[in-house]
C-alpha cells in the first residue's frame, strides 16, 4: 500500500465518481456537488513551523465528502484511488 | 448526518435562496444581497499553527447571515445543504 | 439586530451614500471619495493565531469614515445597512 | 478631526500635489517623484498578531515624503487631506 | 554524488517516466498519474523559521510516489535523476 | 537631509545610472547589470512582528551593488537619490 | 570583493554557462538542465523573524548545482559572477 505523506489520505472512490476520473462524465443534475469514499491510508498530519505534527481527525475507515475536484488520481496494487489533503475534506459522514 | 471539519458549517437554506442555487434565478431587486439559514451542524474549529483549536463562535441552531456566493451546496441523506468557513459568515441574526 | 462576527460592524449610512448603494450614482465632484457612517452593531475583534481576540478600536456609536468600496450592503429587520471590516475603516470622526 | 486607526496617517498635502489630486496635472519633469506633505493626525501604530501596538516612528508635526500614488484623499471639516499607512512613507524630512 | 539542501529529495526516476522526461511521451491511457522512483539522496530538512531543522520523513532507500510535474531533471555523474521537494512526495509505497 | 523609516537605504547613485534614471538610455553591453552606489542616510531597521527592530547590515558610507530596477528615485535638497530597502541590495563592495 | 547579504552567494560560473549569460546560445540536448558553480563569497545567513540568523549550508569553496534561471549576472572587479540566494540551490556537488 501507499503511506502518505503529512496530512494526505488515500480515498477509495465510490463507483459514479471514479467513472468520472476515468473520463466517462454520466449526465445528472448534482454533477457538480461533492462525492464521498472510504479512506483506507492516512498520513501521520502536516507538521507545523514549531515541529510538532497537527494531529489529524479523519481516521482509516471513516467517510469523507470532498470536493469533485480536489485530490490526485492514484493506482497502487492495481486500484484507482484518490490521494487528498484531510484540509480538502467537508466532513465525514456517519 | 455530515460531522464537518475545522470551522465548517452545514447550514439549511431558506427556501427563497435554495431555488437559487438548484438553477432558478428568481427576479428580486435585493438579489446579490447575503442571504441567511439555520446552521445544522459546527465543526470543532481550526486548527491553529501550535495546535489548539480556535474556539468557534457560531453554535447549532444559530440563524446566520452569510454572502451569497460563499460555500458549497452539498446534499446529506436526500436534504441539500451549503457547507461553509465560519470565517465567510458575516453574523448571527437574533 | 445583528450580531457580527469577528471584527465585522454594522454600518448605517448616510443619505447620500445609501442612495448609491441602491443603484441611483449622483453626479457629484467628490463621488469617488471614502464616506462615513454611524455604527450600530460592532463584532468582538479578530481571533489571533494563538487564540485572543483582537480588541477592537471602533466602539457601537462611533461615527467612522470608511472607503466607498468597502463593505457589503445587508438588510436587516427591514433596514439597509453596510457589514464591514474594522480593518477597512480609514477612521473615527469626532 | 480624523482619529486614524492603525497606522494610518492624515497628511496636509503642499499646494502642488493637491492640484493633482483634483484632477488637474501639471506637466513637469519629476511628476513621477514622490511627494511631501504635513502629517496632521496620526494613529496609535499597528495591531501585532500577539495583540500589541507596534509603536509609531512619524509623529503629528513630522513633514513625510511618501509616493505619490500611496493613500486616499479625503476631505475632513471641508480640508482635503491624503489618508495614508506609516508603511508607504519613505522618510521623514528635517 | 549530490548532497541536496533543505527538505530536496534525489530520485532514480522508473524507466517509463525517465523517458517522458527526456521528450519521448509515450501513449498510454494512465499518462497523466503520479509517477514513482527511488531516492538515493535526501536533504537534512527545512529550515524552520525559528532556526530548527523540520525532520525528514523520507529515506535514502525509499520508493516514493510524486505528481509527474514535480521537480527539475538533474544530471550527476553521468545519471540522469529527479530533484524534488520533500513536500511534493504523495507518499511512500511498500 | 531625509530620515529614512524601517530598512530604507538613500542612495547616491553613480554618475553613469543617474543619467538612466533621467530618461537618458546610454547603448552599453552591460544595461541589465546592478548598479552602484553610496550610502548617504540608512533607517533603524524593520520592525519585527514582536516589535523589534531588525538590525541592519548596511551602514552610511557603504557602497552597495543593487539591482537597476530597485528603488525609487527621489530628490531631496536639490539632489538626485535613490531610496531603496536593504534587502534589495545585493551586497556591499569593499 | 562583493560581500553578499542575507543568504546570497556569489558563483564562479563554469565555463559552458557564462557563455549563455552572454547571450550565445549554445546548441545542446540538455540546455534546459540545471548548471553548476563555484562559491566564492557567501553571506551571513537570513533574518528570521525573531532577529536570529539562519545558519547557512552552503560554504565558499563549495561547487553548486542551480536552476539556469536563478540569480543575477553581476560583475565584480572586472569578472563575472552569479548571485543567487541559498534557497535556489539544489544541492553540494562532492
Amino acid at each position: 500500500m501507499l503511506k502518505p505523506l503529512e496530512d494526505r489520505l488515500v480515498v477509495a472512490l465510490e463507483e459514479a465518481h471514479e467513472q468520472q476520473v476515468g473520463g466517462i462524465v454520466i449526465a445528472q443534475a448534482k454533477e457538480e456537488q461533492p462525492v464521498s469514499g472510504k479512506v483506507v491510508a492516512a498520513g501521520p498530519g502536516r507538521l507545523a513551523e514549531n515541529g510538532d505534527r497537527l494531529k489529524m481527525t479523519v481516521q482509516v475507515g471513516d467517510q469523507v465528502l470532498f470536493d469533485k475536484f480536489a485530490g490526485q488520481a492514484i493506482e497502487v496494487d492495481g486500484q484507482n484511488y484518490l490521494a487528498l489533503r484531510e484540509k480538502d475534506v467537508i466532513g465525514i459522514l456517519d
